[in-house]
């Protein structure tokens, strides 16, 4: 794999043809940034191998060549999306205080990438290393925080459904919830939603920090029943 | 607007042309039917007004004449769908116990569609009366169980999301954690998932309900520290 400043090179060193514009040396950084901006103006649907090899101003030959599928190159993304994630709070404190610097995390990841979301919440982890290893960490983080062995995909699980579903929220529009023309069908409603301190992004923030926090409290008093119960 | 039976009077009253097949006449239902058959089919980026109509057999022009765009069809859509959603434990019960209800049956309302649930996570409220009514009684019923005004849209945003959240993970696959050939790269997550005594949907069931009694249990502790703060 050729650095990014040799590839520059190699690409100004290239003689042009008239009516082409040069073909950038193909990566997987090239490649998964391509796929993330057609996702983003066409939809998950709209990324084919065809409209990636066109954004990358290449032959689809010549990107097959790189990726074998439009699965591979979301293997890439959901990948390259996780490696950001910080699981560093696991190993080194409580499991609680992990999990929640997990969830934010987490949910900073995806939530500028909306389509992506239900794309990567029903995507298989296999032959994704960074993913892979985000689990990992997580999982012997909730074993050594005390969480029976058979419950500890179940939390994870629990805790992704809640930030993916608020990694969505987070690009809400501004009066998602203005009752509009006819107040008089949710009084009570339009009254709570007026009298909410937080606008736009602030608001989600406000709800994902209220959810985070009594989910993981939930989490402790489960995790505590459990260990009474079991012994 | 016809009922049913007269609708299928008349289609069947129509006389048939040759190589066209008999246009049924148009109603709210019969559209959004339509609608989420394409929504399943190709996505909701493939979801054109030209589509639909496609779909239901008829001229843009003639569903132009019933809808009068792709954003109303969703409004219809979303409505049709909140009006399923049980809140009949709001006002008959505790408050906890009638978010929980409410949760499952919105959880099961979305989980069959699930190209609509990221869409419907960011859709304008305004216009939609059984939506409004739905969120109505949710409001009533956490005020009056004693959640400041203004924190009840947050709270109802906390819950949407897990819901949300966890109706896209319902369809995820069976062997969505397999860790494929690498197991070295993820050993404790390997054997947490084989210990996962739940398989397919009812893995999910399991997730949902262990982070919704957490949630919800974590808002009753939220809830009594409010309450001893504010008085």
């Amino acid at each position: 794999m050729e650095s990014p400043d040799s590839r520059e090179a190699s690409t100004q060193a290239a003689p042009r043809r008239r009516g082409r514009p040069p073909s950038p040396v193909l990566s997987r950084g090239k490649i998964t940034t391509a796929a993330l901006a057609v996702v983003a103006r066409v939809g998950y649907e709209g990324l084919t191998m065809a409209a990636l090899a066109h954004e990358l101003r290449t032959a689809p030959s010549a990107l097959y060549n790189h990726v074998k599928s439009k699965d591979e190159v979301l293997n890439w993304v959901q990948d390259d999306v996780c490696e950001t994630i910080d699981t560093s709070g696991f190993g080194a404190g409580p499991w609680d205080l992990a999990l929640t610097r997990w969830a934010y995390s987490y949910r900073e990841a995806f939530a500028p990438h909306p389509p992506l979301i239900p794309i990567i919440a029903v995507f298989p982890v296999a032959g994704a290393p960074h993913t892979l290893a985000m689990y990992e960490r997580v999982a012997a983080g909730l074993r050594d925080g005390g969480w029976p062995e058979d419950m500890v995909v179940d939390v994870i699980v629990a805790v992704e459904s809640f930030v993916l579903g608020s990694a969505m929220d987070v690009s809400a529009p501004e009066g998602i919830f203005d009752v509009g023309d006819r107040p008089e069908l949710a009084p009570t409603f339009a009254a709570a939603v007026s009298a909410r301190p937080a606008r736009g992004a602030a608001s989600a923030d406000t709800a994902f920090g209220l959810g985070l926090s009594a989910l993981v409290a939930g989490l402790r008093g489960t995790l505590a029943a459990v260990r009474a119960t079991r012994g």
